[in-house]
């Protein structure tokens, strides 16, 4: 009898943000298994720590920051190995994911290796899109308002037809590409309406309008700009 | 000293997927607030049902689902009224919010009307998106994928291009419109590989393919499409 594998949302970085269901999952969870950069403190890690138990085995996943795929992939092998066999000795395993496990999440690339040979259950969480906007007070989307989110590596023209092309926009992961963003909204004449966003949640949380925002910016950072934002108007 | 608007993201309709920011709000406000259709027993208010405090006063919003605007709209300033007079007194107001306040939330039209003139809180909520993805196991985005959030009732037109132009698509509110959608989706060879969620993490929820969906679908259905899903492959 194989254990469960249990992707496990923790919400953007407030504990209080992580589901009831979260909670116990990690707090009855024999094995946890978690992310991190290389020498550096889990994120996930430090959001769940309250709730994991005294004595649970922690498997840690040592993810390199690269721009090849493969470093992380071998990565996300080792790791998937070292749960697998927890699993197989009939340990449940909580995987500790920021926000949503299948929103950007790492867990897919789990779940991708083990969910055809062990049963899986999959927690949801509050994304940093919600986060982000709930701090900054401004509404993602109303009625049949379109939500578009988008990663700001991409080509700033495809980033500039995609804002044009939504109602509500989030762009996501901004980071160093902060100027190249702000110029895409000046052009559009949105940047005096976007709001930046910088680890919402977090103690460390910032909400700026764009013109004050740091360049470059944070990895966990957002920037969101509403056009529709119908009944708040 | 007058109270504070909370707006509180319920989560999808598990209990167990409010987050403990949610609970504590919920238990400790003397006054909770929600929306229900007339006549109807209140979503928001059965999956928080067993947080309100014993003797919490309840301001039931009555919402009527027309076409045109102005009735929702008369019974929201109604409701606002009732809210304000009890931020005024002084209590906290807790008003529920199923899924996220912020995304196709009624408490937008709350917010509107009351954040100038109270302190005003709003704590995000796990998404039906997030939900109904967690729930079919497919991913929402990866990398540097594009999430676009469509309403169903947009014309057919639009949500193809809107598909098109996607990595992954989430079509809310499908309901009355899943054959139409559905004709979209089988022109641009994407029927076969969608997924249709109705109710996720509710007592009712059905997950299937979309070839077996039920037409009409329930209000509270969605569809799936994931083109990219990067690491699941």
């Amino acid at each position: 009898m194989s254990g469960t594998l249990i992707g496990v949302g923790l919400g953007p970085g407030d504990p209080d943000l992580m589901t009831l269901a979260a909670v116990r999952a990690i707090a009855t969870a024999p094995v946890v298994a978690y992310p991190a950069l290389p020498d550096t403190p889990s994120l996930a890690r430090s959001i769940a720590a309250e709730h994991i138990a005294a004595g649970a085995h922690e498997i840690v996943i040592e993810v390199p920051m690269t721009k090849a795929r493969e470093p992380a992939q071998a990565a996300y092998d080792l790791g998937a190995e070292r749960i697998s066999a927890a699993l197989s000795s009939g340990a449940d395993v909580a995987v500790l994911c920021e926000g949503d496990p299948l929103f950007y999440g790492s867990f897919m690339y789990l779940h991708a290796r083990l969910a055809r040979r062990f049963p899986t259950r999959i927690i949801p969480g509050v994304t940093s899109v919600s986060a982000a906007s709930a701090r900054a007070a401004r509404p993602l989307a109303a009625r049949n308002e379109v939500l578009t989110v988008i990663p700001g590596p991409l080509p700033s023209d495809e980033i500039g037809a995609r804002i044009e092309a939504a109602s509500s926009v989030a762009i996501m992961k901004v980071g160093r590409h902060l100027g190249r963003i702000r110029d895409v909204l000046t052009t559009l004449g949105l940047a005096e309406s976007a709001t930046y966003v910088e680890r919402a949640t977090l103690a460390e949380e910032r909400i700026l309008p764009l013109s004050e925002a740091p360049d470059p910016a944070p990895y966990f950072s957002m920037i969101l700009v509403t056009k529709g934002a119908d009944p708040w108007l």
